[in-house]
């Protein structure tokens, strides 16, 4: 009796340590919404199958704040607030100025509840005038020092562990993956570079209207007040047509302003595939990402829960952070594995 | 003495042989020209050196019209006819409106001579109402069938060969090669992929205006007549540092219209790399592809000599296709090694 409990206690435990290191997505609580990503990289990558997509055509985008790392607040406001409080003295007008009179009295208040236009607009004015070589300096410089105001970490400390093992399980397969943000692009592609790994040319985002000039024989470009482009809403189909040529066949959006839903719509677009049966509808995945998880993150929602009711119409993955992720950050600990299905 | 010289022509031919298969750039004639740029990637990728680039910051951009394949005709334009053509019974007014008079009564010769933006122009128009896929697999299909007026080849047999080595070299030693096109992206995107393996995402260039719309449960952009962006002269460096977010170290143009003077310039910026020792200027190399080769391929030059005035003041590399290639087309016979240094 006792030689055949521990046989199968050793069974058990060899079993649960292989699938433990054979597992791509540890982060993520085993459950249906775990097995639908497993089971749809699965499907688009064997060959000959009717839902196989070529590795060519395996492009992911995915929002950044509030996707990919906290936007409650999101780094470009925190930035934009460093740079408005130093020239604030210089400014005198701000102080009846909207939103600059905002965003200085009210500060990290401010930020939690502005809209992506405004932070952005922060952004532009805060900066404007600089050559973009200077901006970036200054927001990599910011942003490798700063600390979240919440978890007094630095910002490449604050990537959410399950979406890096997503990424890193989706590059293993063949996906090209791109961030497609609605905060500035030059503030996005920092983190995106020194959190995950992500090159400058794969991230979109929002931009300022820049002027080439010709200073003591170098072109250099210097940024504008003007908002060129807010990378927001229907505007993120575009931009991810205009730079990246194809539409991509998993997206990741998050709950919060409904700014993803034409993304994620996009992405699920029924063009048929160029490499699959004539006529099949394509396979793709949309993930929702609802934050939902006071303690070890944030909780907010949508106030016309346009997000998740067009995730419920569409089919898409709504994503809980509090039952799916076993945990947010690295450097927290991880709920135990025994907890999986307790949704 | 029979057996010396039997002994001294075979090691002349073998190490002719040596040099031959070692040779990245088999296409280039020997000569100062080469040889600079082979210096170039040794001295950026030699780790320790004051003029070393980190992998990360080897982006190359190339312009394509001229500069990878034949512009005159360029492919876009061959395209726009054939669409204007077909669509010309239900549009009398272009019988009397500029530039689609000219386009369609002069056809080829037209052209010809037509400057980056009208032939951008007609593009725009001859495509207004389509999808962006209808609009691309329409241009695929063209382009994989049309052949060149003078070459009669398909056009993905019209790269040229040394910049096919060229690239391929600069890929093999960390570089990051992007296509910047004053012409359609989409078009030049199926060209960029079919001929020289460059993915959709590496190629920027000009776009018209599109818009979102719900068509039947699935999101579609639909191209309007507007041209959003010319990417051509002071918009190079912009789109550059918007699609890339860095300041390429190497750029390739060529002479036509002036239109790549500023993305040469701008790769010159005197900045100092992230990489490199405080204050020390940037090693770069720009690159201007000059089309004097009437035999082969063309001969052509701008009626202001902007281009080749750029090159002289600020000492960028005037590459003569008569000289210093020994072939232009993969189907053309190269020149003997022999008539190296003729130049």
């Amino acid at each position: 009796m006792f030689r055949r409990t521990l046989l199968l206690f050793t069974t058990i435990g060899f079993a649960t340590l292989c699938q433990a290191a054979n597992d791509p997505l540890p982060a993520w609580r085993d459950g249906p919404h775990k097995q639908r990503i497993l089971e749809f990289v699965h499907d688009i990558s064997t060959p000959g199958s009717s839902t196989y997509v070529t590795p060519a055509e395996r492009i992911a985008v995915f929002d950044d704040d509030g996707t990919l790392w906290p936007e409650k607040p999101g780094p470009q406001g925190l930035f934009a607030l460093q740079v408005l409080r130093a020239q604030a003295p210089q400014h005198p007008e701000w102080r009846t100025q909207m939103p600059f009179t905002a965003a200085l009295e009210l500060q990290g208040k401010y930020l939690q509840e502005a809209d992506d236009a405004s932070v952005f607009q922060l952004v532009a004015v805060a900066n404007a005038g600089r050559t973009q070589s200077a901006f970036r300096s200054e927001a990599r410089e910011f942003l490798s020092t700063a600390r979240h105001p919440r978890f007094q970490q630095s910002w490449s400390r604050l990537a959410y562990q399950p979406m890096h093992e997503l990424l890193a399980y989706l590059r293993a397969n063949g996906f090209h993956n791109f961030i497609v943000s609605s905060a500035s692009v030059d503030v996005a592609r920092i983190l995106a570079s020194d959190t995950y790994g992500i090159s400058s040319d794969d991230v979109i985002g929002s931009n300022v209207v820049t002027t080439l000039r010709n200073e003591d024989g170098t072109l250099v470009l210097r940024r504008l007040a003007t908002v060129h482009a807010l990378n927001d809403g229907a505007l993120k189909p575009l931009s991810i047509d205009q730079h990246i040529g194809q539409r991509p066949i998993l997206a990741v959006g998050n709950v919060r302003s409904g700014s993803d839903i034409d993304m994620l719509h996009y992405s699920q677009g029924a063009e048929t595939q160029a490499s699959g049966p004539q006529g099949s509808p394509r396979h793709s995945l949309q993930i929702l990402i609802n934050h939902d998880d006071f303690d070890r993150e944030y909780a907010y929602d949508e106030k016309d829960r346009a997000s998740l009711n067009a995730a419920d119409t569409n089919g898409w993955m709504i994503v809980s952070m509090r039952y799916d992720w076993r945990l947010v950050f690295s450097f927290q600990t991880a709920d135990a594995p025994a907890q999986a299905g307790a949704q």
